[in-house]
């Protein structure tokens, strides 16, 4: 099975690729080669089984590479993150819709002459809600529930969706959505990453530096750790289509399940872990940051993931504590070489 | 006021391209110059008030042109049918997704460079709205529906619908996302849309012409007249925005109002009109016809666009008498010659 990652140096695709690095199997098939492409260099990785390539530079430039021999499956990470898409809508466009379209057409065309149909993971984002004067968002969030997206960053996952719904469809490809909840506590350095500030006021203060906290401590926001969010993204990946239980059903996107808790109940879990070092955060509420992160929703039914055997974190102190216990195993730099710490099993 | 109708020759655009050239003005503003541009060759245009260009061709070569001058409403009716967009992917994407990207980008330049915000009047479809095992519609359809496309066509609206909605929440565009429902009966000859059995089961018969009848008699439709989804468009395009009566509330797409009937409803209509020419329809199912047109919607919650002003048809009965009033006074082929009838007041 040869499958493709980009985005592979992000911190979702970083420990993606580690994990499949270290199980060697997708969907209980051996994976003989692993394709990560990036525009920011990777390291090295290891050329045990399976066999790695590692691409730098443009999705776009290496689609000839990257379809060269057919492929199975193919995480699409790779993604403009939402406060730069909200000040550079064009950059939004080119990176989040015209290369995933330009990743579509090349998968279609392989299906199109005669090879595999390419298994599409695409990771969309809880960022395709939003709530209007006209239309507020219900206290808690399906899959039935109607996307309005308040930002472009939304706007474009949304695009993204449907041209790999309609995809799916028609038989062309088999797309399957996992649509992302804020992610925390991510490793690595900032981002801009509109939910950045979810992980730096815990990740900056527990390595002793300051935190700057863009939003009112009463914001409520839906999240997942990194552990349960690739645990996600593999399990959907992997399920089975069908309408039996544990089946994926149609090609609709699947929200991941997600643990609602207040920057505030984020802070005192801090102050419960680490003491002082939560006065290194500082309350400094910025209306662009505001504007994107109050419109997405903060509550969901979880009921759609929890069919497919997928559940929320208990609580933020678990986040926290698998967090640090990610850090100090693999370094806070954790790359793709096979050192990850298994979390709980996949299915 | 400079207005451009792109698709004028299709039997929305000719109606309402003389409809804008009876009045004379949109918005209560005088319209100066109309620019009406299609793939198919439009007959000449009076020089009388509002001056008319008329351009022959694909829509992306003529940008340049559009847009010499400020565009103060674009009414952006050209599209592939649903037929065709099913039978060729390829076809629709760069019909109706690539073309109206690249009307949107134009438009937004003219913004972005000091010129005035373009109102983008766009017709998206019923089409977007569609039934799965796994989401079944609920009985009435709102603004609040869910869209699950069922067809490339219904998708590509959508996507459309997305982008347009993000550049007015930008304020860089002045979107108005106008959703049709089946438009019968449609004057003209037969296109590929796989609605069209509405119209040519009625209009055929009615000049003594056979006609096919492609799906289940007791297929319910969403329909609107012509008329009255001309009259839906302009009050779209000329609503004020805001929160009061009458006003139009956000970017969310509007629902033009149905009436819903059944092809065997229709047929009897027919023949109370026209007595044995009912008999000239042979009903034949085509599975590729029926697999689009019963994944749409067939009833309506008109709640929204009535606050708009906006009402359904009455019956079928008046559809079709509607219909052939306008037939007789102007010919079956009525151009955009300003011959077009008066129908009820617009606001």
């Amino acid at each position: 099975m040869r499958v493709v990652v980009t985005g592979a140096a992000g911190f979702l695709g970083r420990r993606l690729t580690a994990r499949l690095l270290q199980t060697g199997t997708l969907d209980g098939r051996p994976i003989t080669r692993l394709v990560a492409v990036d525009r920011v260099a990777l390291p090295a990785m290891p050329t045990v089984r399976p066999h790695v390539d590692v691409l730098h530079g443009d999705l776009t430039d290496h689609l000839d590479i990257l379809f060269a021999q057919p492929v199975d499956v193919l995480f699409h990470l790779a993604a403009a993150v939402s406060a730069e898409c909200e000040s550079d809508f064009d950059l939004g466009m080119r990176v989040n819709v015209d290369a995933t379209r330009a990743l579509v057409d090349a998968a279609r065309t392989q299906s199109a002459t005669g090879g595999p149909v390419p298994r599409l993971v695409f990771t969309s984002s809880l960022a395709v809600y939003g709530s209007t004067p006209a239309l507020p968002l219900p206290p808690l969030i399906s899959e039935s529930t109607l996307p309005q997206p308040q930002s472009s960053y939304g706007a474009q996952k949304l695009i993204c969706e449907q041209l790999i719904s309609d995809c799916t469809r028609r038989g062309i490809l088999d797309g399957r959505i996992v649509r992302l909840m804020t992610v925390a506590v991510r490793p690595g350095t900032p981002n801009a990453a509109a939910s950045g500030f979810a992980s730096s006021i815990i990740r900056e203060p527990l390595t002793g530096l300051p935190a700057t906290c863009p939003v009112r401590p009463d914001l409520r926001l839906a999240l997942s750790s990194l552990r349960r969010t690739v645990q996600g993204i593999l399990r959907i990946a992997e399920a089975e289509r069908g309408t039996g239980p544990g089946r994926l059903n149609g090609p609709t996107p699947v929200n991941l399940p997600a643990l609602t808790v207040s920057v505030a109940d984020m802070l005192d879990t801090l102050r419960q872990v680490a003491g002082n070092a939560a006065d290194l955060v500082t309350i400094a509420p910025d209306p662009a940051v505001e504007a994107i992160v109050t419109s997405w929703p903060c509550a969901f039914d979880n009921r759609r993931a929890a069919a497919l055997g997928l559940r929320p974190d208990p609580d933020f102190l678990s986040v926290v504590r698998d967090f640090l216990a990610d850090r100090n195993s693999v370094g806070q730099d954790e790359g793709p070489r096979g050192h990850d710490v298994p979390g709980p099993p996949l299915r």
